[in-house]
């Protein structure tokens, strides 16, 4: 279909290796995605080819949340948001968006400069790598903790949403990945690591707070509808102190406070569950380009087994929605 | 419906409290699942109540897996696997069969008291609750390690299922729990734990080794149905070494290789992913008693919307060839 | 759930037999739906009961359409029509709304009394029980055929939607019955006939003439989920003059000018399919009064494996936002 | 997939035109289809290209069913079953197989054909195109219809299956497609003649007196996985001598006497449905060659999101068993 917006698209400056090294993924893959994140021109013939209307870009994982040092961060964030302005966003309004990287290692200085690059950038939202580092690689802050509150707040009155992505568990806590290295990032740690996020911020009553917030999860939502109804069934048999503040029932924030891409997950099977589990409203088409093919991605959506209605939703309109986009007429 | 074959279904000995000390589960709750663990004739009861014919009884997680001692793990073992035999098999011998409990921290003992139970006691497999601690509650040895191969090889031989029961994650690995300790145990740490167990022992090559092993996961799959199917396809552009030595497709071993039980999982929209994912033939009923209700689940499995040729297949017909059981006549 | 509008539900005036003789009904079956199908009061209590805010009334089948003295069924509707204003709409006019009974035998008186019922009765659209009967019972009008047309420009500029209720099939066109007459009805007949009629409708080109027609199907479309793509498919080997000035493919039409009703049909599957193949927007909760059980049916709805977002809109939301209906405070 | 089995396959002689003349079909696609009909050498290098093991040809429709003289019936149907046995059978023993085209305007000659075909000829089965015409063509015989009766307990002692195939409704029953004529056929008349007569079959109580027997039903079912469940329903109110002397419920006999084929339908959604109320078990894949293209069935049949458990049962398994198949290891 023509039309679609994809919103876990990656970039990456030459001035900064966002992903860090790479020692479990293959070398000639991993060369070729690098030299795709740092590109743009020829992003807009793959976006026309595969029908993508526009692509909301973020800065590849871990980015800014892996940089120890907070000073650092918030400085970089600044900078690499600026550069994906200058280099994508002013060059193809219409066909680049962009999410913020923020330092949230500071998160007074990651709601500043999300508001920046809100007010003065014309940026849609943030894309939030999962945990930050603060200090050492080992010591994670995760987004549910209480001084992250105050920068909830200020997301929640600009009005954008927050793209949860992944990135790998902690160092220190890898033990059962030992032999199986391979499955640390997108094959398995990914997910389980940024399903457990969202659910933490599901559990610590966020949502009840701040009752506005809208959160985006990649990769159908990292399993959760499967998973999720599970965690709400058993934890009817734990003590209410131990699994946080929240006032609902767990899936009610699935369904309200998030949206679920297909980014990186071509799996009918898996998208009719997620179907049946928040209805077509909540789920938005994306490609984790460079990642994943662009055409492998479009055109399993393009054909697969659900209504044309839900398709169009699920491709276009939903999002439309969520970040106010006008359609353009896409010239080839 | 009759006639129904229920295989993930606990017990527990008044002399070993196979579950420890439980902090985060309800006390009121876990106080009336103890009682009911310990328990015998009530269950007779209990299973004519609800269709189900015959009861695969298990000792509870995490069970002689949790005995950092080998010697006393052995002997425990076999202490236990000898009293369920005694109070209930040999008194109900058409209702109840019994999984045995296996000393894994000495695979040689674990493979002899297999042996013994299923020619002597005339067990129906195996159930193993995850890791074993070795030495002491941080160290762990996964299934899939090279000292654990010459006991698969025994099992093989054997021709008896071993079901991979949860347990919780190390307690050394529990920082992203870190304030939501509820989430520990069934709620999320145990399906996660033994989702990534489970991809361990695909990955190792085993099924490769081996490949009439039958392994059984409750909890539809610990959410594998869902989340394999990326593991796969991202596999794909890591570096070989750091996956393990299997020879075909992850979703290839979970299809042939496992059976997957809707212990404690009683969601349709689920059921429906796994079904479309495995097929009704690799699907079995299963309760999760005395922590879910038999009630709850049997009623939702006797109406879930799949055809009664699946319904069969699913509560009854699977399990009896897996098992070679017999119909029996149920008197109430 | 609470707030479900239904919009299948039946009524009869104890003046007028509108549901003929009924052969190959149960006496007492049909004793108890003709009881009911007279009475007011008493379907509050029971809407209250389960969760039903509103009810839009409809004359029951064949009604109007099946008086071959178009004299008769102008004066008679009319009649109908103003029987229910006064016993039902005025009593409870938050709880009841009503359809329109027409006299679809005169297109021209047609129009005119649903714009008196929608204008001066404040009537929700008209139901129309398929084929009218003219002069005889063996001669039939479909509502595609040319002198219809100028009716739907006026539904069309009216802006009220349709609903095309099943009838059997025309007593010369029954061999295929022979010996099994129970099939006419609700069972069977009804279904292929009023598909049928929605076929001829699709292929007509009715709705490239006048595109904001919309025509609501009860029964899960009357099977239309799964038949219409069959119908497209095939039809692309017919010659064109065959099968109508349509310039669209026929799901087109299904998916943007009709809504589907759960009427009568419990089957989660259909109801999977449906979603499947036009999406929830497009699907609405009724009951079918008093022919099926508002418990039956509510119970299912309730509790049938789709997400809570696509409950609330098929249940409630839809039909609020194409009857412009205010949510009201029901008090019980 | 390799070494599917493909069991709607038509075929015609050059002798005998078997489809009559086509007043509503594309004249172009109908030559290329006759032409294909013909002609067996060609398709073996199609068959082989489309992963497709074995091919069970049948005499187009309506075939001999549309003979008004029995006589003529008795003698071109032998003559056709020997054409195919020595054109395609004797010639490509193991890629092709037959179902028998039969005389049923005489059932005694009908049966002792099947007879020969199966005993003498090596046929599979026999295909029947829905009601025979006898004497003129608006006078039609079900096969529910007494007289039959003897015919189905031979068929029952052979141990074969009969695929019911559709044919057009009868010429004085076609008041509904008037003006609409492209929908007699595939489209539309072809489905509900067919489910109706398979609802006939059901009704009538001929599987109580001959349980043994199986029916092959195409285009997944003719609708009846999604419409059978409302027949059962809705006959619950219907009196009892209206609708057969069946003792089970209608969907009963759908399980456990039929076989659904994909012929002609490459439809997710309403396979899923089928799955969903008969299981895989009794599910077969099919082209409907030469009408439809094997390539489109047979890329839609590979990749559709079924566990590829499944999809060897209804490509290969199930058919290789029903028909007692030994896999051929194809040379191409
Ligand atoms: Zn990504
Ligand atoms: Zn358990
Ligand atoms: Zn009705
Ligand atoms: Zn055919």
């Amino acid at each position: 279909m023509e039309g679609k917006i994809a919103l876990e698209e990656h970039w990456e400056s030459p001035d900064f290796s966002a992903t860090g090294s790479h020692d479990f993924t293959d070398a000639q893959y991993f060369e070729a995605v690098q030299k795709r994140l740092q590109e743009f021109d020829k992003r807009i013939q793959d976006i026309n080819k595969n029908g993508i209307e526009t692509s909301i870009l973020s800065l590849t994982q871990p980015g800014i949340e892996g940089i120890t040092d907070p000073e650092r961060a918030i400085k970089l964030a600044k900078q690499m948001n600026d550069y994906i302005a200058e280099h994508a966003l002013s060059k193809y309004p219409h066909r680049f968006k962009a999410f913020a990287a923020l330092p949230l290692q500071d998160p007074k200085a990651a709601g500043d400069e999300l508001e920046r690059a809100v007010n003065e950038l014309g940026f849609s939202g943030a894309l939030i790598n999962g945990y930050s580092n603060i200090g050492d690689e080992n010591t994670a802050q995760y987004l549910d903790e209480p001084q992250v509150w105050p920068f909830w707040e200020r997301v929640e009155k600009l009005g954008v949403p927050v793209y949860l992505h992944p990135r790998i568990p902690l160092p220190n806590q890898q033990r059962i990945y030992e032999g199986y290295e391979g499955l640390l990032g997108s094959a398995w740690g990914f997910g389980v690591e940024t399903a457990m996020h969202a659910i933490r911020l599901i559990l610590s009553g966020l949502f009840d707070r701040y009752p506005n917030l809208t959160i985006i999860l990649g990769h159908l939502g990292e399993g959760l509808p499967f998973t999720l109804p599970r965690v709400e069934h058993r934890l009817r048999h734990q003590r209410a102190e131990t699994h946080g503040n929240h006032q609902k029932a767990p899936m009610e924030y699935l369904r309200n406070n998030f949206y679920l891409t297909t980014s990186g997950v071509f799996r009918t099977q898996a998208l009719l569950d997620t179907l049946l589990e928040v209805g077509a409203d909540r789920i938005l088409f994306s490609v984790d380009y460079p990642y994943e093919s662009m055409e492998e991605i479009s055109l399993w959506f393009d054909s697969c087994p659900i209504s044309e209605n839900d398709r169009l939703k699920i491709g276009s309109e939903n999002a439309k929605k969520l970040f106010q986009l006008d359609s353009v007429k896409v010239e080839k």
